[in-house]
Order: C-alpha cells, then structure tokens, then sequence
C-alpha cells in the first residue's frame, strides 16, 4: 500500500487546539523550541563548580567510620554531583567525577562493568587495585586505569586510609543505555604478579617490547607512576620556561588516550600571570594533587587548593594562574568529541574580565 | 602543601546527618545507588514506541496550514517524542526522528548546524535540498545526507506536499554540549548543480573516479535514490532468499557509515514467519515505507502500517513479521557503539513469546 | 669486551690495493658510487616500452597449438619482458604483465601464490576463474581478481579461445623474497556458486550488504563487469566534459585499492588534443582495451591500437592522445608508493616536445 | 575497432621456432620458468654472510687516511655487499648495511634523500647528527634517525675518529625506482638546538606531550640513547628471566616504527643454551654492539664478536648462542611485509643440526 492511500482524514483545528493535539500524540513542535534546541553555541546544563577539600574530605572520613563496604554497597564513593544537572550524580554529562575512601584492611570486592575507570591517587599508600590478575600498586599521583570490562577490586593492605579520585564515563554510556555490570564470583580476584603491564613498555618512550601487540581497546600499561609524570613535567618546563606545561598520559602502543572514552593529563602551573584563556567544546575535571592558586571560568573566579576538584563546562572560557608551584590532574572527554568531528577550540587572549568569585558551600 | 596538611577538622556526625551534608555539598553517596547506576543489563529510559501515520499525517498536514516557515521558525517539523525521556522532544537518548512538511511554494531556510541529519522522503514530489551548493532532488524513498556543518536548505518547486522523515543524532550532541548553529546570510544558498555528488562514484560498487579523496567527516555521495536501493535489496533476496534482507548506506570511498554518528538502513521484510528475535545494544527508529506487519520488542506486539514510526530500546529483543511485502527504513547509533566499544548483540532465537500489544494513542 | 679492545692491528696500503682489499672482503666504496646511487631524480632501469597485439597475438595463437596446458607448465602465459631489466621476465622492477590463453575446452590447474593477480579479459567469452570456489564469468573488458594465498584455476567451457592481461606484483614480492606457491590437491576446486561475490555489494555505489564486514587484505568484490564500467566512464564523461575520464577499482568495503600492491584503472581517451603531460613515481602497464592513439613518453612517441600494451617507467613524463574513442586499462605500483611515503607527481603542462618515434620489433 | 578484427594473421611455426620469436619479440614463455619463478618457499638470492671488525675496521680506519670527505664523495662509507647480489652494493634485496667512519674535525656535508637511514653508533664520541635542524648527540649504542627527506648532516667536533652503521632501505627504495637526492645549500644546515627531539616524549613512556601530533611518515623522537635501551633490556631480562630479550624502537605517538620501511631493535642475549629456531620472511642485519656468540642460519654457523655484522636472509632458519652477555642490533624489512600482508613467521623447535660453519675472508 503506498503511502497516499493512507491519508485517509483530515483535521481542521486551530492553533492551540493543535498544540494540544500534538502533545497528547507523544509529538512536539520544533517551531516553538528551534532556538532553544539549537542554539548558535553551546549552551551547556553542566555548570562550572568546585568541591573543597577541607568539605569533602571530613565528610569521606567520617563516611569511612559508619559506612561499611560490602556486596551491594561495594564502593565507599562519594560524587561530585554538578548541581546544573537536575539531581543527577554526574560531574558533567558525559563525566563521573568522585572521591573514593578505602580504610586499612579494606577491600572493595571484585566487579567489572562497560564504564571505563581511571584512579588517580589522593592521599595514602599501602593499596594496590587488582586489574585483570594484574596488582598495581597505588601511590598518591599515580594513575592506575581500569579499562572497560576488566575485573577490578581494591585492597588496602596498610595501616593508612587510601583516598582517591574517580573518573569515568559513566555518564555517556548511561546516555548510550549501554551499562552491563558484573560482580566477580570471588571477593578478591587471584593476582599473577605486581605491576606486570609496565613490562611491556620498558623503560624509556619509543621502545617497547618487542612484539607486543595493542589491544585496539585500552592501553596495555595500566600503572603510570606519578614519579615519571613529575620527572617528565619538570623535563618539560626546564626546556620550554612556559607557565603551563601538560603531559597526556597514551597508550604507548599506539599513541592514542589511554582510555578511548576520555582523555587524561596533568598539568603543571608554575606561578606568573594568568595563562591564556581558551574554550573548548566538551568538559574537564581538574584534580588539585598539590599546590593553589585560581580557575578563572566564563569570568568567574575559582580559588583552589590541594585536594580540590573542579568543573569546567564545554565551551567555557578558561585560564589558571598559580600562587605557589601546582600539579593539576585533567580529565576530559575531549577524545569522544574527536572521534565524532566535534572538538573545537578557540584562543580569546589574556586579560579576560573577571566578574564573580565562586564561594563554595 | 601536600595534601595531609590540608586534613584541618574532622565531623562527627550520624548516618542521617552524613547523608544531609553530603547532599548539601553536591555530593552523592554511591552505595545507594550503585545497583541502580550500574544495573547488570542495560535499563534504558526509552520506551519502545510506535507513531500511526494516520494519527500524524494529518496533524501535519494542518500544521502546513496555519504555521508558516520563516526565520525564527524555520522549518515545519513535528518530533517523536520518546514518553520515556520525561518531556524531551527526542525519539531515544541518541536519536531524534521527526516528520517534516514542505507545502507548493515553500522553502525553509538556509542554516548549517554540528548536529548531523539525513532526509528519507515519505511522499511527495518537486522538491530540493541543496546542501553545499549541491541541489540533491528528493522522491519517495530517497536518503538525503545535510552531514555536520554543511548549509542546507530545502526549496519545493512543485505542485503538491512533501513529507519526509528527518533523522539527527541531535540528542547525542546535546548530551555532548556540542551544538552549534548558524543562519546562511542568504535565505536560500546559490545552487552549484544537481545531484553533483553522485558524479563521484560513478554507477557501480568498486568503481570511483580515480583520484577522488574522501572527507573524513562524511560521505562524498549526499544522494542515495530509491530505484538503486530497491534494486539491491531485490538482488539480494533474490539470491538468498531471506525473509528479512537488508542494505546498509555507506561513505563509498571508506566504507564507513554514510554519517558517522549513526547507520542508515533500508530492510526489506518478505510475509512469513517472525524472524529471528535479537538485541542489541543502542536503540534504533524504524519508519515503514511502505508494507504492513508487526514487530514484538520485549514481548510487545507492535502492529505497523504504510508512513509508521517506531523506536526500539537499547538491549530490547527484537523481531518482525510483514503481512505485505515492507520495506523499512531504519537509523541507529550503532557506529558510536561501535567506535567506543560498547556494541553488544545477543541472539535469542524464534518464538519468544508476545504478552501485550501497544495501543498507540 | 667493548669495541675498542677489538682493533687489533691497522693496514698501511694505498688506493689502489685498498680498492682491492674491500673488493675482496665484500665491501664497496660509497664514495665511488654515491651519484650514481642516489641520483637527483629516478634513473630507472625500467624503459619505456610497447608491445603490439598484431605480434603477439599470433605468437600465443600458436603456442596455443603446441603448447599444452598440465602440471609443470601450468599456464600457458606469454610475459612482458621489459629489454631494460637484463633477461628477467618483468615490464618493470615492481609489475607483471603478460597475455594469456586458453583453448576450448582447456583448464589451467588449480593453485595459489603470495604474489597477487588480476585477469583483465582482452578477447574470448565462455570461460570462468573460479576464486576460492567463487566462479566469476569473463567477458571482454571485465576485470577478476585473484588475490594473494587465493585458490584459482581457469576453466574454458566455451568453443572459442580467450586471451587476457595477466597484471601481478610478482616482481615486488620477488625482490621481497617472500614468494610462496601452493599446488590445490584437485586439478580443479570445488565451486560453490557462480559470480557469488557480487551478492555483497549489492547494485550500487554507497549500498552494501548490511553486516558485511571487509577482509582487510582485499576486495571482497572478485569480479568487476566492462559493463558497470563503461557505464561509469561514459557518465563521468557527460558530466565533466574531458579529454580523459578514468575510474578506479576499489574495494567497496573499504575505498582502498581493489588490491592492495597494486591499483587498477580504466580511462576513456576521447579524440582531441594531446592530454596535459604528467609524470609520477612508480611505473604502470597499460593495455588497450579498444581504440587507438598515441602516448609520449619521456618525449618519446608509443603509437598504439587495440590489444596493444606498453609501460612507463617511473618519473617518466605521459601524455595521451586518441584517434578515435579508446579505453585503456592500466596497473600501477601507486599503493605502494602512497603507503611508502614515495609517491611523488608533478604536472608539466601541455606540449612537450616530440623526439623520437617507437618502432617496436 | 573491436580486438576481433585486429586478428591479421597467423603463423606457423615450430616449438623452438616460436621460442626464438618470443625472445626476438621482448616475450618470455612462463611455461619454461614457472617453478623457478615461482617456488613452493622463498628462494633468496641473498645469502647468509658476515663481515668480521677486525677485518672492516682497519681498512675503515685506512680510508680515513687517505679518502677525503667532500662535495662529490660526501661519505667515507663502506657498504656490506652481499655476495649473492651479483655485484650490488645491497646486503639485502631491501636493506642495505655500511660501516660510516668520520675522522676528528670532519663535517660530512648536509644533504637528502627518499630513502630512509637510521644511524647506530659503534665507536667514538664527540660527534653529532643535525636532523632539519636538531643536532643530536652521538654516543656507542645510540640510535639517531635521519628519516625520508630529511636533510642531515654529520660533525665530529671531537678528537677521535667515530665509526657507525648505516641502515638504509635504498635497495628497496632502488626497486622502487623511487630515489630523489639533493644537497643542502650550505656544507652543514643551520642548528636550531641540540636533542630537541627528545622533549616532545618526555621521560616515560606512556607519557607524551599535551597536544603533539604526530607525523605520519616518522618518529619525532630521532635520537634513542643506549643508556635508555640498556635499562630497558636489563628490566625485561630481570622480569622475564629470558635467554633472548628484546625492545623495539618505535614512534612514541603511534607504536609504528620509527621508520616505516624497516624496523630497528635491540637484542639481549645471555649465556645459555642455544635459543629456539625461527624463520620468517623478510631478511635481517645484526650488528653486535658488543659480546660474542654464534648464530646458526640454515644449519651454517657463524661465530661473531664485538663490531661484527651478519645477515640473514628470508626465510632461514636462525638461532643465537652467546658466550658472554652480548647486545646485538638488528634491523629488518618486516614492517614492509607486514604493510603487504606477507610477512609469515614459523617456528621450527630447538637443537636444528649444524652442518658447516661459515669462514668469513
């Protein structure tokens, strides 16, 4: 049957009447909300924010005394949860941004799931999160990857509490309503070894074992000791005197992010003037590992210190000044918006009017 | 200042009051809501749901009576408003599907914007879209390509209504605060030529003008006509006599997906028994060409005619039946499944059972 | 031990014996050779050359008669050997090509080599190559490909001999030392089905089978009919109005050359002036499919008619001109060059001067 | 005019008739030649050999003595020719290996080339390369790269002589009829700075500069330290325990080779019994940076020391005995067979008998 024989009636309504119609039909009209679906920039929910130290990290602790890990619970996590967001526990809307808390003799029970995971170490030692058999030992600024649907628990086997911070990208695949989760059948999966997928990569960038092969996934290193990420920024900055100096953490094997679904890097703020102000499409979640200083972001002032968290919505206006020598942590989704012909820039100089100061709850 | 001689206080407080301050603060604690975070299987938002051409044409039809197109406006089109997304005119977390209505006479104007989309032409004829330059003309069951970026206008030089489908990955690129967009600064572009894209890859599969390089973004052919589309999917039943054959749109000088957010297909359905019930991950919106049947998602028997829309859930089982020979148009966010690693497909065999049927309003 | 406890002795001799002591202990001097070595521009060995069907025809025809075709011998092939390359069978350092023939009735036994092939049918009907059990039908003008490690044998059903363009990149994979060769265990595979590999990409371009996914080492499209070819040039020419239109082969999965060492192309020459000269790296054979008209080589003047073939060689400066409307089939090594980074052109406008004419033996 | 018509005669002649035609007509029958041309397994012409330091080195230092270095000569170069190449100064049919000395105060002019070289130091100090403008240092064991087109020159600023091996893929390049030369402007091209390359991949791999991009055609990282791929080699024999470890250099920003045409590594062998016997196709030039051992090729053994080069050829049977702790560097064409989809390897065992021993002149 072709389609014109289908039109079998016609309606005769007015205006309002069809608005009526349309909506009790499960349709809505794109004249009345074009501009508002489409606007000439973005127009982010995601609103700029900070989360301080001082503020969460009483609120871990005292979570670390009366909350316990097990089965259900799993994780004593607590989110960054960005109040643009309707409720929602999301840092931004595609990024998951939290502060974990493990005490001593803890250990948060094996699982795996499709978000990918970054652990990025706060305060702490005497931890090593298990990925696929693989024990990576956890120190405060390294970052251990645990890939998408790898097995992972956390076990602290010191005498300290270990914190941490969380990135994932639990918000896009929640959109992409393609999250499967499974628990380990035992508590703690068996470990092979310590710190084994930093064999692969030797010791030096441009040599690796030879014959190894990629995973198209993730990277075959999943520990990247903070160490060599100093060791590297301090390299850096020496031969290059600029303010900012950023390394991003790759798959050696390839090149490419060491997670496919969000970029990760760390940035070194040397204290001077205010770096140039750039906007991007996409948003970042920067981690204070040490240092102060402030974000200005859309003209509003973010002061931070360490241990702070903060936000940075897509097509914001942001720059950084340091007040003493500062080690950022960055995630950002910037490798999504890449791989779909998104990603977009734009320098607009120094000296951009400073407006508001954020004051943190 | 390293981040131990930040731990200036500790809070003493109950559970009750833990859980106020962290709400407090834009913190959200994870152990109350992990199993509903990370649900075992994908537990979309959307609803599987069906639009009656019959209801919608007609509504349509009187839209193109009393609404006019202009600036501000722009384009006479009604949305597939998915009832599972909580008022968010968008047909599933990833896709927006809508019909749209170009009355004799009429012409909607030139804009480009980041969201990419393609056009399959339901009924009507005299109609153009040119996109960049390239004035690309549309008959029933036609796919037209405006991918991101490119201005595009469509201009009905003819005597009658065209109706189309319009499909976006709109709600992807919101989620990902990405969209822009922009007025052309005349009403309509000036016209390069007609059906130019299509000189490029000359009239067979394997064969392009040599030295023809390809975008990255997107497809080099904007055109894809029925007659071609139709005669492939009669070769193909043809010479495998499968009750459901289906062709996919690709970029002819890659491979790829002809839009790189999402698949385009056209499925050719043959009156027998249900085909074998499957799901995947992402969702996907079906529009029937022309044909008759009914799908089962879930368990739900949907009954579909001539000019119908329906959508399919992420990780739904899926099959379908046709009374009449049916070809059914179909898009979905495979590719970005694809690209992030979260495609998942499941096959569940025949005869699952069907326990309600969808009324639709 | 390090190097330097290693120098045991030193020699005191003079040029002349130092010349003779390295000869003798398998060194060379760069030093008397570095020009030649590395010339300015490429110095290839390769000539420009020509061969004509009115010799070569007659030649086969007659080895036809007395040549058989069994195990041993295998195919009864004619090569292109190029007088620049010192006896071996080659038309230039990296391409194959020679005429073969094959009697009613006769079939060339099953096997398989690394080294791969396309068949380029120049005379003859009834006669089918059947590819890893896919038997693809030859016509004039159709072009079949054989790829490397792919099982083949060539079997003549019909009453009349037919003659085609062997083009293989045996002489690259030669220098490679990498040739490896199979005998199949029947004289003949088994055939699954005729023409099967045209199933997957359906009836035009932009359409293919829905989940087909491509081989990453060659076309999965075997079989490239003259028709869909001329209709390709034909339109190319209608549309663009010039003297030389030309199409190439592609894998339709994936855009790149039908086989990956070597591209194919058709181009249609219309009579009219002399074509703009051009010169690239890499060398490519051509074989007239029909018409006549001449190519100037390197200033040299290569008249040619249907069945013809000739080469030029790399860095060498083309052009064409038709006597009257002529398609010519043509192999290059560009691939190769492309995926090397060597691939150079440069474009030197139109009439060059004419020295010499080619008088073939 | 069809190819039908072209038919004009016919000869009549005998086998041996029609052989001498053929040759006489620049035509070569593949019946006569098929198995030879087309073997069951490589047969390569190059052959196992190796050139002993105590022989190269003092007819290098000799040439040091009395050949200038000059616009003309260029390079004081002795090139390790195979004598299964029929006179070519290749030591394989894709890589060609030489021994570079260049005395104290010496400068070799700065030039470029299509084929890529790598530089591996043997033997001296003070000396550095200048790659487009970056002069790296040169130290024994250290990799420096002068990839394709880059002008490069060398300077010994030093009191000693410096002694290198040249890897170069101009026998390949040379096939490929594919080599442009020219010379700089000036003896030695301007200095921009000194290992400027080394800043772009920081100091641990996985670990890469915020926003570097790489090239597509090489690494941008041109100089390798040996002391980085000592203690890469050291850890991964500490790790795995393995009589036989091995590191490749990459291109930090895509895991590819650091040149594209031939890959570069570095072997650790440890005293132990003889290691397990593999072939593959493509050839190989080991130099030994220091140690002494055997290799068995093809059941021929040849024993090497400090300085010595040896070659293996495609598909020969190798294994590796060393006496003492021995470093060894190797290159190999595989990543040309791997771009071509020819590279096979297989693995035979251990304890292949030794039939000869190879006895260098």
């Amino acid at each position: 049957m072709p389609i014109d024989a289908a039109d079998t009636h016609t309606v005769e309504v007015g205006y309002d009447e069809l608005c009526g119609a349309l909506q009790s039909r499960d349709l809505q009209a794109l004249w009345s909300m074009q501009t508002r679906l489409m606007p000439e920039t973005p127009a982010p929910a995601t609103l700029p924010w900070l989360w301080k130290w001082s503020t969460v990290f009483p609120l871990a602790q005292r979570a670390g005394e009366i909350v316990t890990i097990e089965r259900g619970g799993d994780r004593r996590v607590l989110a960054f949860a960005n109040p643009g967001l309707g409720g929602l526990p999301y840092t931004s809307t595609t990024l998951w941004g939290a502060l974990q808390y493990l005490g001593p003799g803890e250990s948060a029970p094996a699982h795996r799931h499709t978000p990918s995971a970054i652990r990025f170490v706060m305060k702490g030692k005497g931890v090593y999160t298990t990925v696929d058999g693989d024990a990576c030992e956890m120190e405060p600024g390294d970052l251990i990857l645990t890939p998408q649907w790898t097995w992972h628990d956390h076990n602290n086997y010191g005498e300290e509490p270990m914190v941490w911070f969380d990135g994932l990208d639990l918000p896009l695949v929640a959109t992409l309503e393609s999250i499967f989760f499974e628990n380990h059948p035992q508590d703690n999966q068996p470990v092979r070894g310590h710190n084994l997928s930093q064999r692969l990569v030797t010791s030096a960038p441009g040599l690796v074992e030879a014959g190894a092969a990629s995973s198209a996934t993730y990277s075959p290193l999943l520990r990247y000791p903070y160490a060599d990420t100093s060791r590297a920024l301090e390299r850096l900055h020496a031969e290059t005197g600029e303010t900012l100096v950023s390394v991003a953490y790759v798959n050696p094997l390839t090149g490419g992010p060491a997670i496919p679904t969000f970029a990760c890097q760390m940035s070194r703020l040397t204290p001077s003037e205010r770096t140039t102000t750039v906007r991007k499409t996409g948003s970042s979640i920067y981690v204070v590992l040490h240092g102060s200083g402030c974000s200005v972001i859309d003209g509003q002032r973010f002061d931070w210190a360490t241990g702070d968290v903060f936000v940075t919505p897509s097509w914001s206006s942001v720059d950084h000044q340091a007040k003493e020598p500062s080690d950022l942590f960055v995630i950002s989704d910037q490798p999504v918006l890449e791989a779909l012909h998104l990603h977009r820039t734009e320098t607009l100089g120094q000296h951009q009017p400073v407006t508001t100061t954020f004051a943190p709850v």
